[in-house]
């Protein structure tokens, strides 16, 4: 029995070293150059694996996902149809995410840009601030990740709703569920948050229309969003535009259609746009590893996976 | 009955605007010029009150220490001895603080300020980053502000210990106390923070010594301060001292010996330092009238005030 890593757009010595360093006893091996016999490897892990890769593995059992999203497994159209895929969700992963969501929500929310720009200055203006109650944030997308920031960022004060496919019951948050209460969701939302999944769906999500559907009742007169889902649901012009229209007061990508961003992109240097490159939720290769160790492990004792992904929804 | 605010520094219009609007058949006097009759004041909400201001009321029944800390009341020498002082401490004062403290947490942990240098550039670098419970995060003061800041910052994955005068118990909090305690507090925090009140024992306490007794076991290899108390509690010059050292890896500061912050003073400048506004609890004056008008009303109904003022111990 033998492990493979795919991942050719990754540093996989040091995911080769982590795999080792938790489970010693585990045959890892690198494709392309290690794969070896691939009649041995019963198991694999991926991200953006190439065409006919996980297809040429007879044996293969179950495939991990590296990373909360399955979108860069689902787009190889070779794909093996039977065999099961295990999304990596482990709770490291949604603390990181929540971190960074409640870390940009508090940074508009606090005008931590209008702080630096003054310290820049030496101007020392202590300008009015309004309560995190003024401030109705909205998540889109309310799986494990969506849940635990919602429930961080209503601690703290926010008044939080989420929106979903399938409608969710949070304690002290509103939640919206399906097409039928998008528009609803966003009349009522000033810093709309996307932590959604890329699918079909959720495509180009973000555009003009929705974000001229947000509400322009928060304390800076026009909304924010936060992108920590997936570059395809912004429509990046679109974005660019409403920002210059006032439709939009600002904007924290994490996530980008072209990943990295290519250095020529506005968005770069636009002073209303945080450009974080797509670090929100970026976990410690160690503690990944743990998790894909420890989903073999049960396997092997016949006992069921957690985070099975369902392809026709996509997630 | 008339209420008086004797607020030299601040913007009395707007306060007066403030309580009427919640109290409106208060009689609402402002110092100087507005006091009128003295005879007639019961109430007076004050911060930095000159000397013989407040003595010069006869019939003066309680004190509103206008903000947390109530060192800008006590520090007039002339100020009644027999007169009850009332600390503000409101619900919205305290979520403000935390909301500073966990922005301030979270931007050293995610590593913000690199992030925008490298967006500057436009640079997509991908560091490897840290969980958050990599970092020992400790609170000097465990009064009402600095016990919601720690829930809060647990609960976000944060190893939090607090240290306090008299021994507190919070669940999930690791509560030292007491001078005795002081080294080990240190010895185990990576961020430390400062709510305490200012008082004789804690003038100076961010010094030298302090910090080279902080931990340097964390992912920054040196310790990082963030003081929200009062100026008064950090040796600027140690500070500085410290990170051009490599003792101290940053500071966040809100709080000045003189404020405004002069503009010639090296902080404002320094690339490892935040300067904010004394800003981190910058409360809604409409909510602290509200507050002071609904203690108005019980004290009027012989009902036992909240948060009082205990000279000796100076908070």
């Amino acid at each position: 029995m033998a492990f493979l890593f795919v991942t050719p757009t990754w540093p996989t010595g040091l995911w080769k070293a982590a795999m080792t360093k938790v489970a010693p006893k585990l045959d890892v091996r690198i494709w392309p150059d290690g794969t070896g016999r691939v009649e041995d490897i019963e198991y694999a892990a991926a991200w953006l694996p190439p065409p006919n890769v996980l297809k040429g593995l007879p044996n293969l059992k179950v495939i991990f996902s590296l990373g909360a999203g399955v979108d860069a497994i689902l787009k190889d159209p070779t794909l093996p149809d039977n065999v099961p895929i295990v999304r990596v969700n482990d709770n490291d992963l949604t603390k990181r995410m929540t971190e960074y969501i409640v870390l940009h929500v508090l940074m508009h929310h606090r005008q931590q840009r209008r702080i630096d720009a003054n310290q820049k200055q030496r101007i020392w203006d202590s300008f009015p601030t309004h309560a995190a109650s003024a401030l109705s944030v909205g998540i889109m997308g309310l799986g494990v990740m969506g849940q635990d920031s919602a429930l961080r960022l209503r601690d703290l004060g926010f008044r939080v709703a989420g929106w979903s496919r399938s409608r969710k019951a949070i304690p002290g948050v509103e939640c919206f569920a399906g097409a039928a209460e998008f528009n609803a969701f966003l009349a009522r939302t000033d810093i709309l948050i996307s932590l959604l999944p890329a699918t079909a769906e959720t495509d180009g999500i973000i555009n003009r229309t929705t974000i001229q559907k947000l509400s322009r009742r928060g304390p800076f007169g026009a909304p924010i969003i936060i992108n920590a889902g997936r570059g395809r649901q912004q429509i990046a012009s679109d974005i660019m535009r409403c920002l210059d229209a006032g439709e939009l007061y600002a904007a924290t990508l994490d996530v980008f259609a072209v990943e990295p961003l290519p250095a020529d992109d506005p968005l770069w240097v636009h002073p209303r746009v945080t450009v974080t490159p797509h670090i929100a939720a970026d976990s410690d290769p160690e503690v990944i590893c743990a998790y894909v160790a420890s989903q073999i492990e049960r396997h092997r004792n016949d006992l069921p996976l957690f985070n099975l992904v369902d392809r026709t929804r996509g997630y």
